[in-house]
Order: structure tokens, then C-alpha cells, then sequence
């Protein structure tokens, strides 16, 4: 029987004077297990990266590195055709910044997870996935990396004797196949509605899909959005739910 | 008597498609015994700087991290306003970012240089050599740091705790207190005028200020920026005559 | 007797994902009838702006540049040594932008009002103020500028036969001398009291400083931040209390 | 009989304190009758952009925007996938800044190239090619689009009634269908050949491919890189072939 859970969610995604979705991030690291924290290319300026890791000290919360393409007007959501080699360059920069970083206020990278884009070309891409983990087992980072169930970075990270960390998306909408249906604009969920799905995930391993079908999902790790409309509330419900039956948020 | 000497330059300080002065990084590499590697704010971009440790690597060089100002446009010689804070921050995530890359290629950061006006600003600055100190300390970094000799970050590092290396400019002209002449456009320079004038500050701890007086100098390492134009021919020059007084280039 | 007042505000200050302040831009357009438009340099991607435009179109607000310093991190508030000549070019640089987006949107610009810290800049440098106003002149660019009165800028703008529009703060204190009170975090002011002393400095031209003091200030237009706390309540009680006075906005 | 040639180059493609190819842009300029100017978001910060501009101007040479992608640290070269709404925008943010200052210095725009990844974007791609020549028409900007023969954009271009610029790419191969060999690395070539290969494009229309048969190719204009090696020599011979022919160099 499932007694703990591990709750991810991305952190400190503003940038300079500027703060992603409600500004609620303080809020939501209260309620998290495991905090991604933006690492400048995307999103994340070193300054917001030391608040960020502040407050997750703060809260006993395990901090992550969560790189992303070098695009921040598109706030890393857009593919850039770059190769292997200079991508993997990119993601080690941006997680030894942050290691470093966390190092002074005494505190160690817990996991990696890639940001947008980037974690979705990782899901897809042989060479980027192969070389990014080479590059991680050659600097002795054996971080666990968050990342899609079944896809390349999944399955060449355990080949190449990483920990992968499958993820629930619990503001998202699953199809048939247990894949996330993306959409351009993330709607406003009804809390308890989008806590039900994570206890069902949970306890029971499935998700009802949008056409009402149970399929089953992998779910070590529940992924909220802090730019998600109603991210706070959400985490609320969730946490009061996990709560009543008896689960605890602690990191993976 | 001297036996050794290191020689340190700026190294990697391109961009993406772009290199500095005469592109001759890979061959002036092969001279020196210290590079300093731009870390990304004011030059070098992450695939740059695995370049630049690379080649450190293939020549034995020590390699450094050179962080400075977030100013590409500027090359980092334009101060900006900025709090101790945030900049200590910036030099953290820098120097955290070449850390990791290093990491990977096995080599471990052997000092701290910074650049431009941002080596200026803390040479005057107390609030901010205090901070920058601080944080290295409080994070295990106790790396020699490259400075003016007598500036504020020399006195602090020294307090801290930390090396500080006195460093004795090349292709930069003295006047009659030791400090440099700070000038707009560097000339070209007789490479034997320029390395007799190293023999000197290294074998008697003087220098013939712009004035004809004879004046001490600290020299702990030599520094010859990599953009002066002529680099690569001073650096032989030096070398020959370092060759021919029997004394050997290596770090500090 | 004043019958018109003109009302400006910062818009579209934010860069790809991001929003400033409170994201009330939308609302707080419909309320003035002059937007300076955030030209990409501190704040305000090529979209944004179009945004930006295309509001202020719908709503018959006049546009204007609002140019400031390479610093998207430090959103333009500090200062960056950079020389007159590089400024003035990034301010045309800036100006044509939006110009050229305002024309495929049929519409013109009506004014240039530099932000932050190169607003600061031109208010007391002398060379940076006089090569502006010499650029614009030069390339017929007869826009009125906001700007401190008796500023540096002021006095240059008009010399070199340009118009300079004085602005009233209405979200920020006066001291005695009629100068601005700077502080690092602004306060949420009474919507009611802020419109009071608006009414008070269009009607009788003076303000009453943070001593209680009567002093007399200029107000061409009245300026409220957009990403004050509270700026569209201040801003809705300001035009309340202006319709109660038969007082049209309008710009200048 | 053909007596009049445009020959183009990229100009100002340097960056802050970096040149780009062999920095010999200035004698590159004494020797082409149009410049394509890089705008800022690849390349060409605002100073540099004057500085091309007042090449341009002291030898007669037409300028145009040269915008390229968001992307300074891959040139330009990496497609980034954004949607042709904020691609136009930035692309009429690019041209609006250099009309700017070209209009400071008395100079009027004559022609816009897109650059590197974004220029074959629009050589593929309906849409962005379709709303880009839609945003040229809306602003009144009816400047000669310089593109490849029969692209998307060539075809587009022309039903917008806008005029469209065919170029020759001297420092590039041919295969049998009449389109360009595009390598990674571009070897130096025998200026001599190059000029004779430009000549014969000129005169008869044709080029020797790279099996060595005889394709009709257009030629509005003849392009070569500035950051090609042995760029200026090429240009050296092609003026001199063309001299000797009896024809002109001159823009269209």
C-alpha cells in the first residue's frame, strides 16, 4: 500500500523582475516534495535560483536542476535545432550553476528534470538522450531524472544505470494510450476533481482517460504546474486528499 | 632565485560564432600555464568553454573560471549598478558552470579571475569583495583568487582566508606607484621589449614605470591578454627568454 | 481654467511569458490616453508590443517609445556605464522598432519617454541628453519627450527646438523642493488620496510634499506605474474624481 | 547584353566587441553595391549597425535589413520553432531599427534579406512567408526582397506585388536541378575560378554544377559571404573579371 508520495513542481520560473503565472511560488513550495528549479536559459536568473532554493531549505524540499533551451521570450517552449553536443554543453552548465549555488546555502542537487521543449525532445531523441547521459555518468551525476514514462530519455537513462523518475501530470488530460493531451491554453481545473485523479493514480495506478476509459499510468512522482491557473488551489486539494488517506509527500 | 613562473590569459572569450582578437586561443594555450575561462555573461558560451578546457586539458594548463558582468554587448568592461548580492550570485552561478563542464572533461578548478569592470569593481569595492569572499568561503570554494595586488579584494581575500595571486601585467604600461596606465586602445608592443620587461618583474621584482623610474612590482603570475594585438608573438618572446633564464612556466 | 489632462502610463512591460506588475495592462490602457510602450531593450518582446499597439489603437490612446538600457534582468533600473554614443544608438534602435511596428498598424508615434535608469541618465548627463536630442533632430524626429522637469534633458530637449512634456507623479511622494521621493519598494496608496493630489497639482499646480508643504510642481501629464500596487484603482479614482472636475484625458 | 551587376554581402555581422569571419568588412564594403546589415537578433548591435551604415553610405553602397532569428549564440543558423506571428514581428522590430538609424544618417532602406535559418524558413513555409509579405504591404514597405529563385517566398513575394531580388551565390556549389550544395564547412576557394564562374552566371545565365553540367541559373544579384575565407580576394578577382567585361557593379 502506497504511504508516501512525491510531489514536483517547477520553481522560480520568473525572471529579473518578472514572476510566471499567480506569483504564488512561496505558497506552492509549502506544499511540495521536490522543487524544479528554472537555471537561467529559460527562465531563472541566479538571483531568483538563490530565492528559489531558499525557500525550498525553508520547507525541507528537495531541490532539482530544470534546464531548458536558451530561448527566453519563448520561455523555452520552442524547438531550436541545435546538436547533441552543444545541448548536453547547455544542460551541464545550467545544473552546475545551480549545484553551485545550492552548494553555499549548503544544500545538494537532489534530481534533474528537463524544461518544455528540451524535456520533450530528450522524450524523442536518441543522440541528445544518449549523449546526455553519457555526459551525466562521466561527471559521476547520478541525479534521478524526472522524465515520461516509456520514452528515450527513459529507457537509454536506466540503460546507462541512471534512476528515472516517472512522472503524473495532474493537471493534464490523458488519452486511451496514457499519453498527455497537450493543449496550447492550460484551462482552470476544479481542485477536487483534479485531486480525485491523483489519489485514483495513485492508489490504483490508472487514470481515466478523456473519453472515460481507466488506463493505467506510472506515477512516481505527481508533476503540478506552478503556471497552471489555480496551481495553489490545486495543491490544496491534493495535499488535504493525500492527507485523509493516510499518505505523506516526501521526495522520491 | 625564481625557478618558476606562471603565465595566466583570458581564454574562450568568444560567442557562439565569434572569436576574440586574433583567434589564436588554441595556440596561445599551448604557452601559458593558467587560463582563465569566460563563463558565459560577458564571453563564452557553454560549447566555448568546453573548447577552451579541452585544449587546457590537451597542454596541462590550470584551468580558471573568468566570470564577469551580464553584459555581452559591452564584453563586461561596462560597470553596471548592480547589488553585492546579485553579483556575488552571478560569480557563484559562473563559476558553478564551468565547475560541471570541467567535471565531465576530469578537471577540477584550480582559481577564480574575474573580468573586466567586474575585476575592477571589486578591487574597489568592499561590500562586494566582503560578499564574494563569503560566499567561497561558505561554500568550500578556497580557490587562489587572481587580483591587483593591495586592491579591496586582495586585503579581503587575504582575511577570508583565502590565496590571493598578485598579478603583473605584460602588455600594460606602470607608472610611478606600480599602477597600471589604463588606456582605451592597447598598441601593438615589441614582443622583446615585453618579455625583457617580464625577466625584470620576475628576477628583481621591478618594473620601469612610464616615466623611466624603476618601481616594485608584485608578480606572483604574469597575465597577457589574449586580444592584444600580437599576443601569440609576445608570448614566444617571453617564453624564450624564461627558456634561456632557466625558468619554468607553471601554476601557481 | 485646465479642461484637459493628459494621462501616461508604462505599457507592455513585460518579455515573453511575463507580465509586470499586477497584468492589469489591458485594463489600465482603457483608462489613459498615453502609453509608453516598453521597446524591448529592459522589458517588451516584438509580440508584446504588437499587443501593446493594438490595445492602445482600440482604446485612441497615443503611442510613445519608451526606450531604456540593455537589462532585461535588472528591467533597466541600473545604471550601465555605457558611452553617449552606443546609448543613442540603442535608443534609435528601440524608437524605430516600435515605429515600425506602429505603421503597419496605421498608426504613429506621438512621443519617446526613456525608463528607468537611462530616464535617470538623461536628466543629468549633459552628453548622453545632447547627443539624443541632436540624433532626433537630425533624423526628423519631432516627437515631445516626457521627461523631469528642469531636468538636463529638459533644458536640451527645448534648446535643440524640441517639445518636453512635463510629468506629475502621482504614485510617488514630493519632497520640499518639488523633487521626487526615490524609494526601492513602492507602497499601495489610497486610491482616493492619489486622486486628490492629481486634481490638486492640475488645478492649482502644486503638491503637498512629504513635510505638509504647499510646493509647486509642473504637470503637463500625470504619470501613474503601471506596475505600482493598486495601479488600476488609483488610476479609476483618478479619472472619477477628473470627470467630476468636467476634466477630459487627452494626451498632449 | 548585361552591363550592370548588384553584387551583396552581409555586413556588420559582428557583435559588441566581436568580428565576424576576418573582419574585413570595411574593405568588403568598398567593393558591393548592396549591404545586407545584421539587425540585432543574430547579429549587429546598434553601433555596429551605424558603423555599416556609414560605410555604406561613404561608398555608395545600398543598404538593407539583414534579420535573422533570435539566436546570437548559433548566428542564426538553428531553426527555432516559432509561429509566423512572432516571427513577422520580429522581423519588422529588426527593419524598423535599422530604417532608424539609417534615417539619422540620411539614408533610406533599399531592400530586406532575411538571414541563415529564418531566410530558408521563408524560402518553405506558406504561412510565415504569406503573413510577412502581408506586413510589408500593410507598412507601405515595398523594398526588393532578396530570396532564392521559385522559394516560397520568391512565389509569394511576387503575387504581393512586392519585387523580388533572384541571387547567385558565388562561394557556393551547384548540383544538376540548379540548387545550392549546402556544406557545414565552406572551403576556401580559387578566387580566379569563383570570378569566372560569376562571369559566366552574368553572361550566359548558366553554372557548371558539381558534375559538371551546364544549369540555367538566375542572377539579380551576386551574393558572397563576408565570413567566407578568402572573402575579400574573391571579391578582388570578381571585379576585376567584371571590369574587364566591361560590366558595372551597381545595386538593382
Amino acid at each position: 500500500m502506497t504511504t508516501v508520495l512525491d510531489i514536483n513542481a517547477d520553481m522560480g520560473e520568473g525572471f529579473g523582475p518578472w514572476l510566471i503565472g499567480e506569483g504564488v511560488d512561496d505558497e506552492i513550495m509549502a506544499l511540495i516534495s521536490s522543487a524544479n528549479i528554472a537555471t537561467g536559459f529559460h527562465a531563472g536568473d541566479p538571483s531568483t535560483m538563490v530565492h528559489s532554493l531558499r525557500e525550498a531549505g525553508r520547507h525541507g524540499v528537495a531541490v532539482g536542476a530544470h534546464p531548458g533551451f536558451r530561448d527566453l521570450v519563448g520561455f523555452g517552449r520552442r524547438h531550436i535545432n541545435a546538436s547533441p553536443e552543444e545541448l548536453v554543453n547547455d544542460v551541464l552548465y545550467q545544473l552546475g550553476a545551480l549545484r553551485e549555488l545550492a552548494r553555499r546555502e549548503g544544500q545538494t542537487l537532489h534530481h534533474l528534470k528537463l524544461h518544455g521543449a528540451l524535456f520533450m525532445h530528450a522524450a524523442r531523441d536518441e543522440a541528445f538522450a544518449v549523449q546526455l547521459c553519457e555526459a551525466l555518468v562521466a561527471s559521476g551525476t547520478d541525479l534521478p531524472i524526472y522524465c515520461l514514462v516509456d520514452s528515450v530519455l527513459d529507457r537509454v537513462a536506466r540503460q546507462a544505470g541512471l534512476r528515472s523518475v516517472h512522472e503524473f501530470y495532474a493537471d493534464r488530460d490523458y488519452d486511451d494510450n496514457g499519453s498527455i493531451v497537450f493543449v496550447r491554453q492550460v484551462a482552470r481545473r476544479d481542485p477536487e476533481q483534479v485531486a480525485a485523479k491523483v489519489l485514483l493514480a495513485v492508489t490504483e495506478g490508472v487514470v481515466e482517460s478523456i473519453n472515460g476509459k481507466r488506463v493505467t499510468v506510472s506515477c512516481d512522482s505527481v508533476c503540478l504546474h506552478s503556471d497552471s491557473p489555480g496551481a495553489l488551489d490545486m495543491l490544496k486539494a491534493i495535499r488535504r486528499r493525500l492527507d485523509e488517506a493516510g499518505i505523506a509527500v516526501q521526495t522520491v
